[in-house]
């Protein structure tokens, strides 16, 4: 038995273990140890190891399930080069075990060619299955359910039921819900295997069943899928096509994935890192993935350059004007940022809904304005007690209000209006909103200095 | 059946409908609806009404257990409003019938006397149950466990085994798997509901179940729990004490709102906009929230300004050097945030790890100091361009260059620091790390123009 207290730990010491034996090139113990651990250990601990590394360990694994599910779990590049220098035939037979979502995940992350050579050698109900599985969008139901899962009639008995549990369903994946469809395979009932034990044998399903399913249809996003399961929680839903015909389950292994994975993605892309997890790329694909969003932050900056420019001669009078604008442009970028995350994650988890815009808005824009007068006091204090001068504490006063509260204002309403013109709400918003807030804050400021005070 | 198509559109329509019968005050029809919709719709509903339509509506719930539901879903906040004018024996009536883990939160964010009365009023063998939880640690295995699960001997067969499912666990949360443990109640095996029932009846549960069980003990911190059901695809996790007898379990369920909860807080955390979700809370509430973190961007922000008025003297001279102060300090603290949220997702997800503090740091100088030559170069440029003075053009390139890799440098280890001394990375790093970059860089290109250049 495994004692999981210090999981991580041990992960980690078993990682050093097999570089050790790694670099000795001591096949035997790794073959021993590679195919006694769990996959999930062996996927994680890929992580830590070099291309070659896991190459030479992938091929020391016997079982073909076990290699189908460290390559269903690793990176996307990753999984390029492992499978890179595969032959064909070897990568059929692997993909062949795998269940069919996975399978039709990883045959499209392939070249077409190769793709089509494996869908060509796949034994025909298996390709034919994945094949219909890649006909449905990325990140839908539809491309994210499995096809095996119990569907029976409703006048079946529980005993029938049980018995053809044994031999039909013998490899299900989630053999917990049996699903009750109609003589058109639709969707009429569910019920659970421990209702189906705890009955008299000859009970008929259609007594048994739960008639009000919560179910999903194939071109729901993976996401509201995953609300669904969340909301509700259940450990598995039925998905349909157009015709509440029952086409495939999702089940709530893959729920956690895409819950994980979401929130990986929206919050690098907030920050404009991308939406895969960069870090364990090389310096180059991060950098490149990295370069393009702090363009928008970079043209701010030049805006900005200009802006101040325009008003030269005035800081040449009085250069001291010159020192507000880092707390100016640093508190209004931090609020701003507070505002848009808290909308960007509320939209993801559904605590906010676009419903109340308005709502919103000026919850955060009162928000910003409470803010924005107990610093901008504390800071016109400040001004005021440096440079002798009240007129100066009142204008940095009032340019650091006016910047917090537009700050909370544009942070939470450019996720919003993205979220309406259907874009994700997401996508850079944090370069995005510190860079205009710092434009706009930054002429306020050197409009009412140069109006008010030279 | 639920068409779940537009399930949000779906939901919202609800709720408007309620608050048109709230407002008409049409009794009959809400409590028709109320006692219908499904408790996870209801939860939902009741982030969109007010303290006093929720109320009313709450009121209206007949089932106890749904009543029970409800409050262990919505916020803390509101938990504590709707409980407030409640009768202990009401409020005992429905803490009975939850699920021992929900029921130990709740009772935990009650007043101590509240909670002693409540305690004292249930059944002893439920209150005995919660009171096992409480003694737990907050956020560790032993607090969200249930404690009903089944656990049979080794030599039970598995026709017994369906006969005790039916009589004795009849209201077991997670009914899919079945523990096995020795005469000291220790864990020693596992099998689910399906080995059961396609077994021959006279099997024993010994010859039968996995005997590698992945487990967890008490003192775990609910996000490695997490992590565990996540890493290894199972639908409860079994939970034993230092003894290794076994205490309870978690379901997936319980650990799918730990993945969300826990990506809101570390998501909001690095902001310095709280742990929970705000939005939903009066403003003066968030306000308070976020108003000591902005403290920090405060006090760099004055010191910044502080380190301008050193260079007040030179700022004279050439105040054109005051446009180039929102550019250095734009890109630094973007690169920074970039680098602070990778890490700290990084960290959260079991990407990245505390053992590859250099290897980790490493990577992002050099993707700060690609990011930063690049952007240096072409920021360098323009100033030439515009103030035709080379020396300028090539102080403001190096000025980005290090405040760049500065800031991918200091937004790394900020969060593997905290890390290392096991404070959780998340706190507030996004104002910490964007203010010091802030500082850093503007001081450096002072620095620098003044040296070079006057």
């Amino acid at each position: 038995m495994n004692d999981k207290k210090m999981i991580e730990h041990h992960t980690h010491k078993l990682a050093e273990t097999i570089k050790r034996l790694l670099r000795r090139r001591a096949i035997g113990p790794l073959r021993k140890i590679v195919n006694k651990i769990h996959e999930g250990d062996l996927s994680f601990l890929f992580r830590f190891l070099s291309l070659s590394e896991q190459l030479t360990l992938f091929d020391l694994i016997k079982d073909k399930e076990k290699q189908g599910y460290i390559l269903s779990e690793i990176d996307r590049d990753t999984f390029l080069a492992l499978v890179k220098d595969m032959s064909t035939a070897v990568l059929i037979d692997i993909i062949e075990n795998m269940p069919s979502d996975d399978a039709a995940d990883l045959i499209d992350e392939l070249p077409p060619e190769k793709a089509d050579a494996i869908l060509e050698g796949m034994r025909k109900e298996e390709s034919e299955e994945v094949e219909g599985l890649l006909k449905y969008q990325d990140k839908t139901a539809g491309r994210i359910m499995v096809t095996d899962f119990i569907a029976l009639k409703e006048d079946t008995t529980a005993r029938d039921a049980i018995i053809s549990l044994q031999k039909e369903y013998s490899d299900v994946e989630m053999p917990f819900y049996l699903y009750v469809v109609d003589e058109e395979g639709r969707l009429v009932g569910i019920c659970s295997l421990r209702q189906l034990v705890v009955v008299a044998p000859s009970t008929l399903l259609k007594s048994l069943m739960t008639k009000d399913v919560i179910y999903v249809q194939t071109k729901m996003d993976q996401e509201d899928v995953a609300k669904i399961v969340a909301r509700y929680n259940i450990l598995a839903v039925p998905v349909t096509d157009d015709n509440k015909k029952l086409v495939g389950i999702i089940t709530v292994d893959d729920v956690i994935d895409i819950i994980r994975e979401e929130a990986t993605e929206d919050i690098l892309k907030m920050v404009g890192a991308g939406e895969e997890f960069v870090e364990t790329k090389s310096v180059f694909r991060s950098s490149r993935t990295r370069l393009p969003w702090l363009f928008v932050s970079c043209m701010g900056g030049l805006f900005a350059f200009y802006i101040i420019g325009i008003f030269e001669q005035a800081l040449m009078q009085a250069a001291f004007l010159a020192t507000f604008i880092p707390i100016i442009m640093g508190m209004g970028g931090n609020v701003g940022t507070q505002s848009s995350t808290i909308v960007v994650r509320g939209l993801a988890t559904g605590r906010l809904h676009l419903r109340h815009f308005t709502t919103i808005v000026l919850k955060e824009l009162s928000v910003g304005a409470v803010l924005g007068i107990f610093y901008g006091l504390l800071i016109g204090i400040v001004a005021h007690i440096r440079y002798a001068k009240w007129e100066l504490g009142l204008i940095v006063c009032i340019a650091v209000i006016s910047s917090i509260s537009l700050a909370a204002l544009i942070g939470s309403m450019v996720p919003l209006c993205l979220a309406k013109f259907r874009i994700d709400p997401a996508v850079a918003t944090g370069p995005f909103v510190t860079t205009s807030i710092d434009i706009i804050s930054v002429f306020l400021y050197f409009k009412l200095a140069t109006s008010y005070l030279l």
